[in-house]
């Protein structure tokens, strides 16, 4: 496996001292997603748990629905980068042949615009499970529960975590890459490998929640998200069509909540 | 054109305290980035100075090298997004169709993993000019400069951005974008539509500085980049051997030198 992390010299300059310091910088490396032997994506992304990520890329953006779905894979290293690579059933690749023009970002898929930008945003399932019962502490508190569980972030103060929270037992698992979208894939796909219910629990971003988050979320079937940070208007709109829990601005102790919130106790009753 | 900022209903949970809030979220829209009525990408974008973002997007992702390769250009609004069609040469136009399987995540390229990892960090120019030279209060207050630039922020605390410094001048430049690689696109253009020279200045950003951010820059023709937090190793080894002189964690009148100090006077011979 390559190394997470780089220690590398610099110039610290603070008003007239200057000083030599070495600084651990965060890696980053092109990974290939290869289906059938034909590369789906190549993504910039933190060199470790890459199994989990591409199990949790394969997931969230469609190329499978179930681990059953892949026949054989293998992580393959070259100078260049990594090599993700899935052999997935004969059935399943005829469903991805028929989908592969609907993925977002489409570079020379020979759609018009029009037609593009109608399948960026793809239709998501909904949520219907009743999901956990979450209470307001422990919401207001996740992000910071989440800080414990971040070491490449403790050494490089550079990169992103997503953990998934249940009700009474704090984060359980937690993954981190220097992407945002990474670091939820790793999460995902790490559940996915480990047998690890997403109806059960919460998805918790040290990031700001855009489409793609809620996207990710929504496919794996976690119906709530709790993220330090904003949502963008037009991600809030999907959460709530889906099912969503959504939290945000989840720190210093407190959190807006802006869809559904059925599954966080916020009413008087719920102290009862 | 789209409203970049929506508000919108939430509930603010502190402690016991809970109280209805009205929050403004800023936008984000798929913008469909079409060339001879083929789309090249869809990327997920703050719905403002789409114009910007298109000739940026064109130019650092290597679809034009100058204005003068486009023929005709026009913004179309749909329900679904945004699209930006551009007409090239027919010259260009031919070397693009060359150049299409090289971009950086193709989807569904046809390549096989190592080409598209091989691919994936492409060749980039080196930044040969002398370039400006920045005192170091310029560049340990860059960030802070920018800030005055930042509207969409100010109301929303959501979004990235991207200002040009020149020496002496401060930021005389900016925009904004959810996204940190939209901000730099968008920048990127509005510097080559309004003829602002790009190698006399630096780009200044909000943002950790990955792969991308040096390749952008790189291909803007800017020797200077100033970002506010961490570069990871990768963009770094980058810089050195594209010749950007790369300060990070440009923040608190301090920050880090990692490649081609000579544009920034760091020596006490400097003081002189």
């Amino acid at each position: 496996m390559r190394a997470a992390i780089t220690g590398l010299r610099g110039v610290s300059v603070q008003g007239d001292s200057m000083r030599e310091v070495w600084r651990n910088l965060p890696e980053e490396t092109p990974v290939a997603l290869v289906f059938n032997g034909t590369t789906a994506a190549v993504m910039m992304a933190s060199p470790q748990d890459i199994e989990d990520f591409a199990f949790g890329f394969a997931l969230t953006e469609g190329f499978i629905d179930t681990l059953d779905q892949v026949d054989s894979f293998e992580v393959v290293a070259h100078e260049a980068g990594i090599e993700a690579r899935f052999w997935i059933t004969e059935a399943r690749a005829k469903a991805m042949q028929a989908r592969r023009r609907n993925m977002l970002g489409p570079v020379g898929c020979g759609l018009c615009g029009i037609d593009s930008l109608e399948q960026a945003i793809r239709p998501l399932p909904r949520l219907v499970a009743a999901g956990p019962r979450l209470t307001r502490a422990e919401v207001a508190r996740a992000t910071d529960a989440l800080r414990a569980h971040q070491p490449l972030h403790d050494q490089t103060h550079a990169v992103h975590a997503a953990g998934f929270l249940l009700p009474g037992q704090g984060i359980v698992l937690a993954r981190e890459d220097v992407g945002r979208h990474n670091a939820l894939d790793k999460l995902i796909g790490a559940m996915v490998r480990g047998g690890v219910e997403a109806g059960a629990g919460a998805i918790v971003l040290t990031s700001r929640v855009s489409v793609e988050m809620v996207q990710k979320t929504v496919m794996a079937g976690c119906p709530v998200l709790i993220a330090v940070s904003a949502p963008t208007a037009h991600a809030l709109r999907l959460a709530l069509d889906a099912g969503l829990t959504l939290a945000a601005f989840a720190r210093g102790g407190g959190f807006d909540l802006y869809t559904h919130p059925d599954r966080i106790q916020t009413g008087a009753c719920d102290a009862a």
